[in-house]
């Protein structure tokens, strides 16, 4: 179907949809309505209609979606058919675990090499981890547009800086720092920093709470 | 100092000011103003400013904050301090790599152990995979108060209901679903699938804009 503008919101809910869509036994019915689906999720029925219908032009009064059709057509907006080729900087215990995480593959990234000041083991988990100063002709030669940050706060600006310089679009930020960037980068961060402290900001509540 | 009630934008602002205190190097003055971090972070001056004397009452007029000090407020008001102890359910490859990634300790999260329906290898990196069954009295056992799910989607609201029947008020969530909890539980939902889809949107328009 045709491209539409999606807002950031809507992007945010496709993958819960997908997710449960997916997570439905193959034994029920391969038809889903947009009502049974905002009942599973606990969400609205106005919002979960627009939201399909903004990805998928397969929806039929009174039956619903083909669920398959619906799986395919939501993991194509969101691009997971697609692979993303990117590359990671940053070969601590983070990034190593993020390069060792399989699950990656199912939304269409695939994390090609990491680079490292110092790169004393030279792969992990079969994939290669090059020396920081061969990042740009790294990138370069193989097109890269998805650079992953896992390097400390305090050098992050800096490798996201020369990412920009060797042609990524876009960022997976995993260091707790605000990166400055120009028109046209996006970057997503991914603040694990920040959810502990929610976390554990409401553990302390809860504990005044007792007392 | 005293407790005030804090937002959440305030909370998801703080580890980024934390962060970059951290990474001031040990040979500058030992004083900080709000305008000076403000500037660092491309911040409105007035935001920061407000945010500091939530958390940090040691601010004086044209001085600013002793940075040890104020690095030592914000640490222990966002409880990194405190040590919190958490389960993990789910020793996949997210799991283990969660399992195996030593940054959290400096964010006072200690995992002590995982449990998973397979614990085929009955340890990662150090910490103990349980079979599920063991969940419960485990829980009560260690009085445990946070639950980290790594289990596929289909699986996580049952994980999340043993979770809190168990004694856990706050839920950290890595599986890419909606969680239903009654009130008084927090989740905090961390979707990497989210995040990927809002990047290789971002790839995808660039990719067309070039066309």
């Amino acid at each position: 179907m045709e491209r539409k503008e999606i807002s950031k919101a809507v992007l945010k809910r496709l993958p819960g949809y997908l997710s449960y869509l997916k997570s439905i036994p193959d034994d029920t019915s391969p038809y889903i309505s947009a009502t049974f689906l905002a009942n599973a999720l606990g969400m609205g029925e106005v919002q979960v209609r627009k939201d399909l219908a903004l990805v998928s032009d397969g929806g039929r009064p009174k039956i619903g979606y083909l669920r398959e059709s619906l799986i395919e057509d939501i993991s194509q907006f969101l691009g997971y058919d697609n692979t993303t080729d990117a590359i990671l900087v940053g070969a601590g215990k983070l990034g190593q675990a993020l390069l060792g995480y399989s699950g990656f593959a199912a939304y269409g990234l695939n994390i090609l090499a990491a680079f490292d000041v110092n790169p004393v083991e030279n792969q992990a988990e079969g994939r290669p981890i090059y020396p920081i100063e061969q990042l740009e002709s790294y990138c370069r030669t193989n097109k890269v547009l998805m650079g992953i940050i896992t390097v400390p706060g305090q050098y992050a600006q800096e490798v996201c800086d020369r990412l920009i310089a060797c042609g990524i679009k876009a960022v997976w930020n995993f260091a707790p720092t605000h990166l400055d960037v120009p028109a046209g980068i996006l970057v997503q961060n991914e603040n694990m920093a920040t959810s502990l402290a929610v976390l554990s900001m409401h553990l302390q509540a809860q504990m005044k709470d007792k007392k």
